[in-house]
């Protein structure tokens, strides 16, 4: 049995360690097994590591970590047709039945019995990653894997807010980016990409808010305390149709919620504090909190479309499979500009 | 100059007045006149003498209550030409511009410049009120104004929470009807018009429960402090795709987010307490809250289709109009089954 | 081995032939073998033994025909999770694939890569049926399957056009059924559950008008020739706002066509005929011609919902699976009463 | 009084005329009267004159022509609160009641009871022009109104198609535009801006693909008896999701329709032939037929939030209002390149 290295979870509040471990192969009919070509490192890999998801997803240690996945397929199960050897692909973060009422409804991402490799079962840092045919979407050939794998699950959950806020969004509606970092970069080119609204984007940062005017933001707004008031200015002070918040704490909710236009949608995606509204104020202008969670695999097909044009780029800092506790602890200090990415 | 009757705001904690007044006549080119049939005595008129709206509606007093009014029409302007003399008509409680985005867009309760008769400007507490022609919807004239004058706002404000709810209401569905008082009552004979959804009703008064399962609801539960796991029993532990709470207060909306499924709409039309959801809650359930105000000229339209047919119908309580102050306290002293309706 | 009777198309202009057959067994991991409780006798049967698909499915003779199943969950492979062993079910006409485009969006009927038991592979008159977990609708068991074996293509079928077209229903609409056969029947009570709009109903056969009101439609028109002027003095001359045609040929699509309102939708079922339409008449009324196949998977277990609360019933005619000579020849005479079915 | 110069048709298979006529004046509360900046000449004109339209428009000559009309706002009627004098404004091209069912619903185009200044009585070959509040829409004072007038009609049909066919297309889909003279034009920068989708022309006119490439358009193809074949290859096979055929004769419907991929949806805006499709196509492949009109009044404001952030141009050839027959002429002969203009 010929083996690769893998970068394992061994316990909490320990480091990660490499290993040797067996290549994973198709046992099951869906089985694809992933020669993975990057891997994201993401701050959810910092919470794991601190036992923050332990209870959660109930993980038996030592196990591989990392669930923002591409590369190119290795091997196939017998019953698998969308994919074949060498294909290149990027992997939906989560692996779903096909069975339930939310996967038989395009909604998987609500599937009633998944698993998430890098969260609960063995992930992507590391030579090869065994998922499902079901969750893996074939991409432009000319598209590096390590170039998009983050897309495949901060850049999924961006696109699909964008995506979802995009279906009321008219060429006379602004649209409202709260946060202007990863997640928030990658909204704004999708909203940019599927709406002829206007764009306009907060954040406490002056470098990230001209970096988003840079992307195609249509106007910036650093936030200085007037923030809430100059939204409203830049909407004739009626508000915006839609705030899509990235930021989810530090009082960003209440500010976004203020931002909004009556019948205005509050979509949030970061998160931390808990949202608390009168429910005279939610009636009587008739708003909508809705929250969103990562992208279905249908988003992802959509944005590796956009991608593939050149109409989403995100920028990355690689580091070799065997460097990843430098980038670990880059991450961690602050230092990583875009995205971290494993190269094996 | 011919005069009327109307009951008047002299004070706020002071008693109602009947004086004679002028008969209103259509001064502008779409102004309607109605004569009263029916005016509904809502408990918002006990809150404005109490005066909890004076600072919100900056109504000069004094001036006459009343904003749930339905009866005929006795004079129209000269640019009306969807209504004349004679016609049976239910009164939008809101009187629009007709030109702003809101208005232009079929969602004119969002007007920018509206007019709230009974509110803030001369209401149906009288033999006659006067309205616009963008306000008055021409009934059936085989129902009775007195009967169906409370679907001019309680009903609608139901109506339309039901209706928008019903749009992703499908067989398998289960939605939940928080509150079977006024509006409860008629939201669930809404919903069972509307959609082959699943109707569940939550009540503290098994009185009410009961008579909700009369009028059609597919299971009735005691709010008995079991009440919320009930719900999720009725639904084999998932929860409801939606739920409608007519109450937002006591608790009802914290109870109301726990009894949704995944990717759930929690609907809120009753008001009173904050509704407090950690973001973290909201986003990795995907679940939506949405406030509903009262409904659309659309909406009613609708809705008074519905009640033509003896699809949604109110139990009533009539008063004469020169009983006005028997009908404001017997609603005071919770001594009105149904509506109580002022009849000129 | 074990054998099974089974009733096969042994040539095109031949009678069909029972045979033994070896028992289905599960092969692949998603296939599921599901012991007959009923089969619908369809009339695209009696098309196959004419020859009239022979070319379309390219099937190899003999196989076994029949397309309309339920019955009983016998064996599943190893990967099914949706059912087991004893469940009883309904079939759902078509194979899927689930892992093209159509199948990821919910949308399966447009799988770039089906199967069709009964006309393109073995079918179910027969004691067992092999079919796929992608295709077994899991239903309430005090329904009998052979009740409801009818509406896995037929009753399939009306459902998805009605529910198709009940979006745009308000209770304000009316929408006019063409054809109260046997599809048009199952359309006719889905109507009345999904919607509060007014459904008119058109037949020649005046006895089939009165079952249609009978079963709930607010009004009925025999077609004498004067049925398209009846419609429009139903509508006060507007026409109705939709349309669905379950006959499609003798006229019926012009007659269809002339009994919208303006921005009104034509929903075509039924087929035989070419619908002709001069763009500027399409154009100047902005109408929709709208082609309806049959229901998805996610539609069958709609559909099933409404059957088991008894909103949705069809009459059936039964006869013992040895008698499936007499079911075909009386299917052929005209001789059936609502739908034949064969009982294993 | 004060007169103005008007150009009227004051026979049928004659020339225009220019005459003095009164200026007119706001007589009803919500008149309002435009001073023209820029009216278009349309080939509807040219039918105009042939005496096409007089039965249908009933109109009584002389009277003047011109339906797309851009300009500033010289005097309004007393209810008239959304545009004042000196504004800006382009002209919708239909005077609606504001009352029906259709106008409460944003979808005036299908008003009951409109006018049709141009076409049915007074237009905009003059110095002034009387429309309703309802018509007019405030633009950006830095708009040309002669650069925009002509997107009032033929612009706003272009936009209305391409903006309801972008409700359902998504990154990975393909629409194809069938004809890039004026209406296709606009239509692919429509596109383009509201959504990621891939944007195919066919055109019979290399030189017109080679501009709908250079605006935009992913893909241009060159209609030479091979280019449904060409669609289809340019959609490996499958067709595309979205057609809009802005031609509507010659055999463009049934071209249309074969590009088209299962459940697809095809638009058609151009007209001349009849359209006729067997019903078996229409069901086996699910695809709808839709219609469309001129664009409403929130598609107009649409649009001009498009023009005013230059998203979408239009090449325009102005003449002085005296020079009318000139312009006519030069449509007549093919010699204008974009849209002739009369500027007065």
């Amino acid at each position: 049995m010929s083996t690769m290295r893998a970068v394992r979870v061994v316990g909490y509040h320990q480091k990660l360690e490499m290993t040797e471990v067996p290549v994973p192969e198709p046992t099951g009919p869906f089985d694809v097994v992933v020669k993975i070509g990057g891997a994201g490192v993401c701050r959810t890999d910092l919470h794991i590591l601190e036992g923050q998801w332990a209870e959660k997803s109930q993980v038996a240690l030592p196990y591989t970590i990392g669930h923002e996945n591409a590369g190119w397929v290795a091997a196939v199960g017998s019953a698998v047709t969308n994919v074949a050897e060498g294909d290149t692909v990027i992997v939906h973060p989560l692996v779903t039945c096909g069975l339930c009422r939310a996967c038989r409804s395009g909604d998987d991402v609500h599937c009633e019995s998944s698993a998430f490799p890098g969260i609960d079962t063995d992930g992507g840092y590391a030579d090869h990653l065994k998922t499902s045919a079901r969750s893996v979407v074939k991409i432009d050939p000319r598209l590096e894997p390590s170039d998009v794998a983050a897309l495949a699950d901060a850049g999924l959950t961006a696109y699909h807010a964008a995506a979802k806020a995009a279906k009321r969004l008219t060429p006379r509606d602004t649209v409202v980016v709260i946060g202007a970092g990863g997640l928030g970069h990658i909204g704004i080119q999708v909203l940019k990409a599927l709406t002829a609204s206007r764009v306009v984007v907060v954040d406490r940062n002056p470098d990230a808010v001209a970096l988003a005017v840079a992307i195609g933001a249509d106007q910036g707004i650093t936030a200085d305390g007037s923030h809430v008031e100059q939204v409203l200015e830049a909407t004739h002070g009626n508000g915006a149709e839609v705030v899509i918040d990235f930021v989810g704490e530090g009082g960003a909710t209440a500010e976004g919620v203020r931002m909004l236009r009556r019948h205005g949608d509050y979509h949030v995606v970061g998160y931390g504090e808990t949202i608390a509204v009168p429910t005279i104020d939610i009636i009587s202008t008739e708003i909508s909190i809705v929250g969103d969670l990562v992208g279905s695999y249908n988003d992802l097909c959509d944005l590796m479309e956009l991608a593939a044009r050149g109409l989403v780029t995100l920028h990355t800092q690689k580091y070799a499979l065997d460097d990843f506790q430098t980038a670990i602890s880059d991450l961690d200090a602050g230092a990583v500009r875009g995205r971290a990415i494993l190269v094996p």
